[in-house]
């Protein structure tokens, strides 16, 4: 089964995070230096080029940036989201009023370069655990405020999206299992509560745990299990156990020096938290035509 | 001159941020686990630890998130911001419904490690930087939503801030001297716009232009000059020339490898953009006390 | 496996709710008709009392429109959400400022009217279905802005939540395999695009679309199938089919007359339009204590 | 005289309910099944049909829910808000993308069969009391959020407004007068406060209350006054005693059974509570063309 | 019949200006004065004194724009809304910290001296008319935002309200005539689309309108009539004209000097723009207690 | 050095302003008084026309508020903001629906005529001012809510920007002073704190005040002092030390006969607050074209 294209976010999804930020940068007065500078008729043209290899994401929100600030500027996308780059690259050209190309260019940039980041990183991970069946997703440790478009840039990079918040699906943690007195219980509860459209996922730290979790199958079924900071031989015995009857999902220490292995334990999903929380930007910038 | 104590961003400013992060994360229908499985009466207490050494900062957006979801949850800090900390160490104590710290923990943890994160990366800069007088800045290069607060972690681990927007001071660069046809007719109409309360910055790629800048002063004058992208050579001359009548910045390739040198030159101010946009976060977790 | 207990919605989430139905109401000038007649410094007591039986539901909103207009409003809880309710009971006391009471009255009334209301109707279709393993469940037929909180009184009336809203569950609709170009092709795009911790279901109108659908398993799974328009003897046979494999969820001329015929059929689940969309309100009201 | 054509309200009116209508509904990732299955260049034509007779209302927000969505959708109205339909006529066509003709379909109905049943249980009201000079009038028992629509569709369903708020008109209520002491001074106090273009109405249970406010004619008029819970015959009585000098308005146990007889009375206008709080949607939905 | 006591505007109307004028004060980083040179712990006592003598008007907002600063400030009020105030007189105090106190100043007096400025120039108004029976009144002249509580501000001052906004009630203005074709059919229109709680007003020019208005009585009534920049002498003759059968309001070229001569010619309301929109503010500080 | 052209604030800082004020003139119901008395589909032209001498500014407000209402009219700018005009000039044309052209009347013209008024008091002052240096400039003594656009018109007036909030500037006043304990410590900590492109300026009430701060020069500088409530002479004192090494800037009793001898007296800058607190409004109405 092949992966499905990426769907964009609306733009009544988008623009709320672009105006906020354009706001934010313009601030009372605007962009002194450019207004006082360039003169209000000059035209101008320009490319927004990468400095570094990647995947490319974020081009709406780019292209948002500057129609919220000039809807005369013509934005011509020369890439698409999830696409891989290469230094030197141009993704877009901008054409229009001189003051707004350059008012605008701080925010769209810094857009595009996060976003592309994100990506870019998932990339990697996701061609390091290619040969297996492993899935990367991401987590909810995200930048307050960007999470939908975070995790549209772990999908531009070829990963998987974990739950997009509290309410989409039920994760059980060690804490829920500590206060509830035990895995059983726990999972008891979660499924009396949910909808029949909400999946259930809970983490376990040992095999021990693991056990006790499918002890319980099929009466009271989890759909995943979150096999937490486990080494590959026990993510590989995990595996055994779990026998393909739910989702097994690795998380902890993943880096694309260790992915090779843990992917090759069998496991069905990798989570990884850096590719949102720590990914450094691609280097995008932009260049008179 | 001694820098500034840190002092914090007031909270009618914070807590539309936290506000929105909560929300993000809350969605439509809640904490469906922890609604699930903790009883509505339980009562907790947890301690929010650091697994790495850094610098804390984000204490006040992680109270907001506990007291927005239950204003009845006790949160003591143990640290302040601006704090040096040690793994293993206890930034604060959260104690009261069970279900609210959970329900709060992701989205306090997601500033707290963000902020702290930067915090951290620039205080390293700082310190390799100790010896001379050079200080370490921040740029526009922020997260779109969050730039107060970044610049306020940039603070806390002991740098400067450069220009918060496009509004607050005139900052020149190639594009701006590029339209406009040479350094004199930007500074001049830059002077020309602008109130008495705001600076001029000029970013200059080579000695020629900086002599082009230089050889308008007294007459035209910018309060500071960004040297970008030089070597320590090229710095070390610049700085000569200058000969403190105005601030010299240098920005480009700065890493704790290379900001010795870059000091060493005499410059006033090292400007570094990945200290918002590409710094890891700090490992922050929150413990069943 | 006893259903969970109600678990509240935060206040964070509700808040909004109410100050914008508060602020709908007071206009420009707030209460003319209070603040002429009713002195600044009598005080009063007054008791929220239903004239109807049914299922209480909304009293955190009826206690957030009186504290939003006036946190020294001391409002008591008399039941609490998902309790059943006869003609006379009092659901509620509030005490204080007598102008503050006049004024938030109306707003609390129509938030708490409208979701007792939904709540009795959900409740009364669960009370018809109750000897059957069938859950009464909702749609996203809900009034545009108050979703959450009509899905929470349908929790309150003892009935179960179908996905909030497009994006925490694949529903494939006529439509979809129309465009699509059949069920197979449907499903195995579905599948491809979400994550492991999405659920998928898809309509199906005829015995023949079902046997489509189940001759995808188990390579390539639905979660649940929705039995659009039948009869209770196609739901029957339609059960039979499914054997237990996935969740059998039934829609369409769902009345209290007709539930029980429906629920016989042995379906797991049984969505109501109307519960949200056309449920008269249940008459509250407050009376002087 | 006759009355006035239907005005529309503005756009800037209507935008932020349906945004958010639409935020609630795509959620964070946005419409998952559609995106997943439906190509992106897919255009894609169909019609909105009503499966009942009634009176239109809404196609403003129901237009605006597919332009918000995506700006190249046409949608062309084949009915105005007020016109009376029929089982099986099309209401309004739309084209363009299948993607945002599929995404926007819930909340341009959920708007449109809610107004439209609004408008067509008033319409019932409006007929029954036909004969009579009586007009039905709508109340404050609104759904929170969205009074304005709500009033604007009791007019397509040839109903009246009451006043929008707690600010735009004065209304005397039992409590109001208990506090205040009496008739006599309640009304004092209002007109005493209010502008020369406010009105004032006043609520009274028994004859023996008109009484005492008609013997405050002419020297401290009210405009109205609100006849609640009366019978027809009190109702006559009442008319009589009013000899047309003030608004005579009835209210209580208003239904399509009720009406010609409350009406017969002579009174000027019928409040009903339940057009705008229990009025079940008309059955509205989109097919394919 | 004495006029009513002023009553407050509920914080919930007031709230969101306060927040909206200390986050535009704020900015992004803060009051950076304040918080370099006064130390976290200090704490201060001021008093808002007023320098002229007036009518004081805002103190609610003044003291929100301490509390949404910081919630420890004790804002003790001296004087209340609508007191008379002489130069010298203090309004209130205020006690905390003292970053707090400077930090709010700004954004107190600036509500305070607005509002008081309108207070205090309509009651030289309202003084001026005193022994007539002629209420001043404001218009929908009013800063952008503002409305409400400059409209609060002229009842601080002894003033009356003209409608709030272009909804609450009708007012034909000479376009409306002219594209109507006539005044009759422009009141007949307005009449058969109103509701029974909203009056209607009309203005007039020339003797010869106001007869054409009055020719409709009581058939088709208005219950106002704006008798727009006429001399006294005509308004004389107005008066004379309607003979008590509707409120008759002048408006144009009313100043202090000239409103006894226009409060004598027996209209019931004289309606002033200048007082919302140009009225100069009254001079308060904040000085060191 | 010639002043720089004005550049317009961009639309996105504009359009909440200007939906704001439209929403407040709307409210619910939408301008009724039109609507009833208009046809939808008449058409109609105007004329905003000035009937006083001085300074246009808000056109582009203007211009927006009638685009809010219905993105059909056309408006075509007859003068640009900052242009000096004279009574019976005709500021711009407006075009389209009698209807959208009659709602938008009152808010294009609150915005239009209280900018005006901003600009053109302020040209008054720098006229008079003209044949000296200093250049007038503003404070913080703006309308909550439109500071930027009321900063904008004193520009617009030919007048200079003042810092627009407590984030963009440090300036120091009586009581930092005093809490600190002296000028020198009130100087030394903000220096300290502040970033390399932020100025300082600090208010002093006596000469002896002023040694204090010169003293400080150039090891602990300012860039500027505010001489407040100075005489002529005091003011002639004071230029004479500050011998041009930092910004002289003169507030308090400013007015338009006074400012020729404070502008003698050498000052770089003079502070007017009434400017903006207390201009009266530039009389601009809309007329038939």
């Amino acid at each position: 089964m092949t992966d499905a294209p990426l769907a964009p976010l609306p733009d009544i999804l988008l623009r709320p995070l672009v105006e906020n930020a354009l706001r934010e940068d313009l601030g009372r007065a605007g962009d002194i230096t450019t207004n006082a500078i360039i003169p209000a008729d000059a035209v101008w043209a320009a490319v927004l080029n990468t400095r570094q290899d990647g995947v490319v994401c974020g081009l709406d929100l780019a292209r948002l940036a500057f129609d919220c600030i000039d809807s005369d500027i013509v934005f011509t996308a020369l890439k698409k989201d999830g696409d891989r780059i290469a230094a030197g690259d141009s993704l877009a050209r901008v054409e229009g009023r001189a003051r707004s190309l350059l008012s605008a260019e701080r925010v769209a940039l810094n857009f595009l370069c996060r976003l592309s980041g994100i990506a870019s990183e998932t990339h990697k991970l996701v061609e390091a655990a290619r040969p297996h069946k492993a899935r990367i997703c991401d987590t909810r440790k995200t930048t307050p405020g960007l999470r939908a478009v975070e995790k549209y840039a772990v999908k531009a990079g070829g990963g998987h999206n974990h739950r997009f918040g509290l309410d989409d699906a039920v994760l059980i943690k060690d804490n829920h299992i500590a206060v509830a007195g035990g895995v059983a219980p726990a999972i008891q509860r979660a499924r009396a509560a949910i909808g029949h459209l909400v999946k259930v996922e809970i983490e376990v730290d040992t095999l021990a745990q693991l056990d006790a979790v499918l002890a319980l199958l099929p009466a009271c079924p989890v759909d995943a299990v979150l096999l937490d900071n486990m080494t590959p031989d026990q993510l590989r015995q995990a595996v055994g156990k779990i026998a393909g009857r739910i989702t097994a999902e690795a998380s902890g220490r993943v880096t694309v020096a260790t992915v090779p292995a843990i992917a090759a334990t069998g496991v069905d999903r990798i989570a990884v938290g850096w590719i949102t929380h720590s990914a450094p930007i691609l280097d995008i910038g932009m260049d008179q035509k």
